[in-house]
């Protein structure tokens, strides 16, 4: 039974009470103690849940060392199950990260895994992803759980089907465990809906999550999960990377299974496609990801993928990076200024890069287009399922205006088209006239912002319209040096100076992560990862 | 200038005169002496412009066997260009295939290879395509040549920079010739327009020579070129491959750089995507050039290219292939069914092979939907284009019918997109339910048909709706036993009757090709090629 008819606030506290009954009572903490805090990144370790090995197994290392850890048996993959299980119980009762919860079944299978290896000890080899925790946002169906993706009108109708990527990941091993949390329509900067409410941002809880899965990333930053799965259509797998300090990396359309995802577009839509990808806490993990999903039969399981192949190929000894400090549209704010020419300063003083500043062309009427192709029916198929149980617009949709794009025509959407395809050589010929192997660019204009105030995609958008692999390194956070300035820096009208004027300085913005994005070649999506892998050693390397 | 305003039959004339005149005297043949013949194959080695050795050249081998003679300085690429310069020229001269002649071009570039490769001995290796000539439809842009497509507006307005793929061949070491003739709108079954004329059926030319890669189709039947490339959006390599029997191979969309081509449709124009493909009188020719375009970097020519690269896969050791005898639209007419039962019979006798009955589910409505993606805002700028010189519909236009294709909404162009993701499932599901490598089928329900009766494409149109790649294999001829049956037989309703009645039998139809057609995974290009190969030597083993 959907929600039709029910209003929403009695389908919400139903399933709100639900989802907390499937947390074991041992493992609630009284959340209430960390209501002051703004940075809660330590609770999980603090509040008692997790045992001294479960927080070492949460803590101490990325997926790839864990799976080496799992590998060797050091631990079995019910330990690290059950760990990941209660540190993603306290992070969802710190932040709200989690829509749909199943560690019982998890566990089971942790349990049957770990069952199956000890009666073959000279068996097979093991699955590449073998007994390694993966979360995914809601909009993967699961076999038995709602994909409500936040709307009253999907709860209580749980999936009957497998997402391809869903059941790709169990066939190569990983342990589903829990789905996390994304806005009302899954394209605000804010991941909050009537359902289940906002998410929050586990470093700094006055500044949003980012969307469209910010349950991913909150979860992840709190190591809940080391690795996670969304999806970006204009940059809902690297907004949410950086408001939340993590890698984040948007592969290119397809390479990723995308079938089966409930996206709430109207059935046939085209143009610009949403697309899948990890969140990490390690450059490695989205490679990790990629590499044995790329190495997997993906189409066997989807009619949709690009089927693009892993092919080990070799990190090159040159590179060559352009550098786009500022897109022309919105100016970046002092801590994003300031971190991407720390980055850019610290290639430059490497001899394997040379870096080449350039400017992204057209970029103005190019998003203009792309917003227009997140709704080219306009948006009444959004207020029809809001109406089916009476749920009001989240305050981030008025933000982000989505409600007021107006549908085009058919040959409208055939002129945005060629328009698309125009940039779309442009781009390469930019790419290619420059011999660039990446640009390196900020993510957004700015840091995670206080709620609700999330605007645009401008940073990343370009991307998905043009289809290029892009990928997000935390560079590190907001320093007390980065002070607010004057809006007369904004230098692009109103709309920039109103984005301008959000950063107020370090106070409001304390812990805030930075961070920069690093864009490849269309379905280039191995080269980009080695590419980034490099980078991100000269970048972060010194903290490692 | 292009040609606004002038009548068409002029600018027609002169197009033609100017045409003839690219064709050195000496290598006039007198071709009225040829007009009472329907089959004209062994008039390229009787008819006295190629000398011995040209004649060895241009019939003894395939591509790859040249490439090999070429490599080992066996014969000079000038040598060979020449050749086939005069196969061509005489190949055209009785089929009327060409449209754009540029043989003098062609032997400058053969000498500047050889003197190149003369002045580095121990050099650089060869290119992959070294010195190997390759025709391309009408439709590539080649710089300093016209890209009509046959249309009277567009002549005399030279192509400023090459289609992505002309570019690609240059540069893999190709010899670029002719380009080669097709039909008004590039959408019917008989290479025929105002501007060049018809293109013949050098095998029986009472028969269509297909379309709209017709001009290949003839030119290669002929072997004034061994390698051709067409596209295909519902048939338009295959369709051609068959009447003149060859093998001609429908690559995934993208695989093959499309960019630059000019396709008629209207700019922006998304759903059933025309794509690029070989054909060729060998199964290892169409590997040949395949193998040599995905292992170059397609992405850098060309921004909508689908990065599928090759992988040096293994041939599978045991298949398992569908067979498809009939659509339920179209009945197998007698000679189509002789042969498809014929080559389904040889693959039923050998260890390595598996065969499963099949049926395609949904056609019918599938059918339909790919007519309106052909036009999907109507025919008007097709018909705009006529105007622009005054010239008429084709005959085989009507036949087709489509200029009766109504357009459609945004709305009706999303649903059309929801039928067909659901179709994909479906047929995906098909394709692994049953575990089948590859299906066998016909390519169309009748060998080549008399002039302007080609009036459909569902056997392979399928296969664009699907994206999934195919080939067409050749097997014999019409026989003398191939008895034209009653139309009773015709199970499908007035146009299967219509369609069916259309073989009379042997005598109209001598020497009409027949062929099969095998049909792989999405974007498995790679993998198709494999099995193509294998099935070809059970196939066609024994005569080779």
């Amino acid at each position: 039974m959907t929600g039709y008819g029910k209003d929403y606030r009695s389908i919400a506290a139903d399933k709100q009470r639900q989802r907390q009954d499937k947390i074991p009572e041992q493992w609630l903490i009284d959340a209430q103690k960390y209501d002051k805090a703004t940075n809660l990144l330590q609770v999980p370790v603090t509040c008692g849940i997790l045992n001294e090995v479960e927080c070492q197994i949460t803590s101490d290392y990325d997926a790839t060392a864990l799976l080496e850890k799992i590998q060797g048996e050091v631990w079995s993959v019910e330990q690290v199950t059950v760990a990941f299980c209660k540190r993603a119980a306290v992070a969802h009762q710190l932040t709200n990260c989690l829509t749909e919860i199943f560690f019982y079944e998890a566990i089971e299978r942790a349990r049957q895994l770990d069952r199956e290896r000890r009666e073959s000890p000279n068996g097979k080899a093991l699955r590449p992803l073998h007994g390694l925790p993966i979360s995914l946002k809601d909009s993967f169906h699961i076999v038995g759980q709602d994909t409500s993706t936040g709307l009253a009108c999907f709860v209580n109708d749980p999936a009957e089907q497998n997402s391809a990527l869903a059941a790709l990941l169990l066939d190569l091993g990983a342990i589903l465990y829990c789905k996390t949390n994304l806005p009302q329509t899954i394209m605000t900067g804010d991941s909050d809906n009537n359902v289940f409410g906002r998410t929050l941002n586990p470093h700094n809880t006055n500044l949003t999550a980012g969307g469209s899965t910010g349950g991913e990333g909150a979860l992840i930053a709190l190591r809940g999960s080391l690795l996670g799965v969304g999806t970006d259509i204009a940059g809902s797998i690297r907004i949410p990377s950086l408001c939340n300090g993590l890698y984040g990396f948007r592969g290119s359309v397809g390479v990723v299974p995308h079938g089966g995802v409930r996206d709430l577009a109207v059935p046939g839509t085209d143009g610009v496609r949403s697309t899948a990808g990890p969140m990490a806490t390690s450059i490695r993990d989205c490679q990790l990801l990629m590499k044995a999903i790329m190495e997997s039969e993906t189409w066997r399981y989807d009619s949709t993928v690009v089927s693009v192949p892993w092919r080990g190929l070799r990190v090159r000894e040159k590179l060559r990076i352009g550098l786009v400090e500022d897109n022309g549209i919105d100016t970046p704010s002092p801590p994003i200024r300031r971190s991407f020419n720390e980055a850019a300063r610290l290639l430059q003083g490497i001899n394997e890069i040379e870096v080449i500043p350039l400017s992204l062309p057209g970029l103005g009427d190019i998003y203009q287009d792309l917003v227009r192709y997140m709704a080219p029916l306009g948006t009444e198929h959004y207020s029809e399922l809001f109406n089916r149980t009476g749920e009001p617009a989240i305050p981030s949709l008025d933000t982000i205006g989505l409600m007021s794009v107006e549908g085009t025509t058919l040959k409208g959407f055939f002129e945005m088209n060629a328009r698309r395809q125009e940039a779309a050589k442009k781009y390469l010929q930019l790419f290619c006239d420059n011999r660039i192997d990446a640009i390196l660019m900020p993510v957004a204009a700015h840091t995670a912002v206080p709620w609700d105030k999330w605007a645009n995609a401008t940073y990343t958008g370009l991307w998905n319209y043009l289809d290029y692999p892009a990928v997000v390194i935390p560079v590190d956070k907001v320093q007390d040096t980065d002070l607010a300035d004057d809006v007369v820096h904004a230098k692009y009208g109103p709309g920039d100076a109103e984005l301008y004027k959000l950063y107020t300085g370090p106070e409001l913005y304390s812990d805030a992560p930075t961070a920069v994005q690093v864009v490849g070649y269309r379905q280039m999506d191995e080269a980009l990862l080695n590419t980034a892998i490099f980078l991100d050693s000269i970048i972060n390397g010194q903290k490692q």
